[in-house]
């Protein structure tokens, strides 16, 4: 909940006139795992440049590098100052970028590769989730009239302190996507090693079907409960600055999902995108604050608040288990009264067409009660109907639920609510 | 030889008023291998600032870091581009700082790491062996008027086209004199793995002596003949700025070596400083071309030339025997006759003291004549002489020397030639 509200503090002005032709593209970590995949990420950068686009690439760090300087930092300090790990961190992607520009020179195309920095990604001063909140491209676009691929260095960027600053996990989307909006690219092309969007996790559901085209909004809701393809904040950057974004895998040629904006024609199609799920959702129940106190002090702890509900004097709240410590400290702090339940998972159904459809809800919940599932806890967005319910019914829940929606049939032909 | 030209080319005037009590310690990659090693430098740090300096340090890649970087670069590409190789190895230095940051900051005292970039340290655009042109020390400044102890990323700069350079090997020691000499530091500490700068090396010559003071010029001629305590470069660039140098252990607390200007008391004490030596070089006959063609060729094409001797037509040389595909490759295009021997090492008798006493070329060879050695080549300097001969005998000669001079006995003590 709280995630869907922090916009990323790029002017609203800045979207560049489209210039045809200029095209981002972004390769998670899995994309650029070891030299070779590093070697086939410039292939397909060279075959696309030769396609006639400009090509600017946003590379992550390589598979683990990320994590195993972060373990390093806390062999050497138990909390380690934030700018200094920012300093740490950020030079995975730096390598990666580094190898991609060499890679693309022995196929004979010029490439450079930049820092955060250097691309002109200028953030706020908060170390460790730092806001984009400008785009310098003057080298990016110099390098591009220089006939060059350009590699820029994600999930980074230089504060208006001149302090290096990261902007947390899965930091390289925002970066690719606030490129594309400066840069006015046609479509930011996010790559990663799954095909695109699915209607459910097809580890949970084998049925589970790839999406070709879902709206910002639907992302952001898929994004924020539980489908983990895409960071919601690049979502939001890309709904704010109406950048189309194009999720496909790294290891193949097919299309994947497209996300824009929501449409007539995928209005009518798409009751359900799909069903999404997390295993470990913590859930408190809160007496003797007021929300606006509570959830002050609970941001400020860095806890991730998902799913807030209120109807009495009573306040029901969760977030992720990995915040469990920080969320106990901070209740404790404001001497209330307060529970935790910690065996709980979340599985979310979201559809941009449930707006004008009332029924979904009461099926969702028909389905849940036919396979014996009483959900803990019920919200509902416009386009999503959230429940918690036990970790171990996760499973049971989400397959119930594809097959009442019948998401593994193809959209024309389903029977809507 | 050519090493010895290579002058820093830092301006001449600009070396700061002496600022009572700023200290510049500059580690080696072995003082911060591993967390418990980094952690031991944040105490020295920690204990130099509590001594009342302005403490700067520059710190090497932990390790092997850049070695591996390097092979990754290599394992991606068979030639990486210059550019993207300084972009990808610089990241070594920015984790030993970051770490090292994070562990001052545990044991209470203020720090902030910076990049060879952030801390002013701008160089010419030659990447993989970049020059210093200049130090803008503004932040280092203002930090340690914030009374922080200020970590700076050593063997890189950012060059005058903003891109991130390296300074060759060893360059962090290069960049710990250029920041002494720009911070007008009263000492530039040079911490290692060994006690200072020894007569000999003490794997061939157990009683080899560890040296209290040499000067700028016999330590040139000790690092630029096999000496590996210090970078010839940062001995250049210490010497043109008047920069003090103590040579010492991280592992203890004992005084080093000092490296500083000769003064008389100097002169008559050390007549030998030291005996060095190396165990692989190439020595080459070249006939049909002029110097100024050879050596112009042999330095475009990165090959470190050392000695070169010329008394009629034949022009004879020396390399490392890594340089050993380079200078065939140089020779050959220049359509030369030439000749190479692989077999040699060499053993060079350094001493400022001998400039005044004639004898010692002589008692060097009449030294190696006694133990049945018979150099392939000599040269000298008014400070050196240096033999070429079997890399066999390389150890016998070194132990010979060092016996006839008497290095083994206390300076005040010895017979002098």
């Amino acid at each position: 909940m709280a995630t869907t509200t922090e916009y990323e503090a790029l002017p609203a002005l800045e979207r560049a006139e489209p210039r045809t032709g200029t095209l981002v593209m972004k390769f998670g970590g899995t994309s650029v795992a070891d030299p070779g995949k590093l070697k086939d990420v410039a292939r397909r950068l060279v075959d696309a440049r030769a396609a006639g686009n400009r090509v600017v690439a946003v590379l992550s760090a390589m598979g683990d590098t990320t994590d195993d300087l972060v373990r390093l930092a806390y062999e050497v300090s138990p909390q380690p100052k934030p700018r200094e790990l920012d300093m740490l961190i950020s030079v995975g992607e730096r390598i990666s970028c580094a190898l991609a520009a060499m890679a693309i020179h022995d196929l004979g195309a010029e490439a450079i590769s930049l820092t955060g920095s250097q691309a002109g990604i200028v953030t706020d001063t908060v170390h460790g989730r730092a806001k984009i909140v400008d785009v310098r491209a003057r080298r990016i676009h110099e390098a591009l009239d220089q006939d060059r691929i350009v590699l820029v260095a994600g999930f980074q960027g230089v504060s208006t302190d001149l302090d290096i600053t990261t902007l947390g996990r899965g930091g390289s989307d925002t970066t690719a996507v606030a490129l594309a909006a400066a840069l006015g690219a046609e479509v930011c092309e996010i790559y990663t090693d799954v095909e695109g969007v699915f209607t459910a996790d097809p580890r949970l559901v084998p049925e589970a079907r790839k999406l070709h085209a879902v709206s910002y909004e639907e992302m952001l809701e898929l994004a924020a409960s539980g489908a983990k393809v895409l960071q919601v904040r690049s979502v939001e950057v890309a709904r704010n600055h109406n950048v189309k974004l194009h999720v496909r895998s790294t290891f193949s040629q097919e299309d994947g999902t497209w996300v824009r904006e929501e449409d007539e024609r995928m209005l009518e199609k798409a009751l359900i995108s799909g069903v999404t799920h997390t295993f470990e959702e913590t859930l408190y129940r809160v007496e003797g604050t007021t929300p606006a106190q509570l959830f002050a002090a609970l941001a400020e702890a860095g806890v991730n608040v998902d799913t807030i509900v209120q109807t009495g004097p009573e306040i029901v709240f969760s977030a992720p288990a990995d915040d469990r410590v920080a969320a106990a400290g901070v209740l404790d702090g404001l001497g209330v009264e307060w529970s935790a339940r910690d065996d709980l998972g979340k599985v979310s159904v979201i559809g941009a067409g449930m707006k004008s459809h009332p029924g979904v809800a009461a099926k969702a919940f028909e389905t849940l009660a036919g396979v014996g599932i009483e959900p803990a806890v019920v919200t509902a967005s416009p386009i999503k109907i959230a429940c918690h319910l036990r970790s171990d019914e996760v499973d049971k829940a989400v397959a119930a639920l594809h097959r009442a929606f019948e998401l593994d049939a193809p959209e024309a032909e389903r029977q809507h609510a």
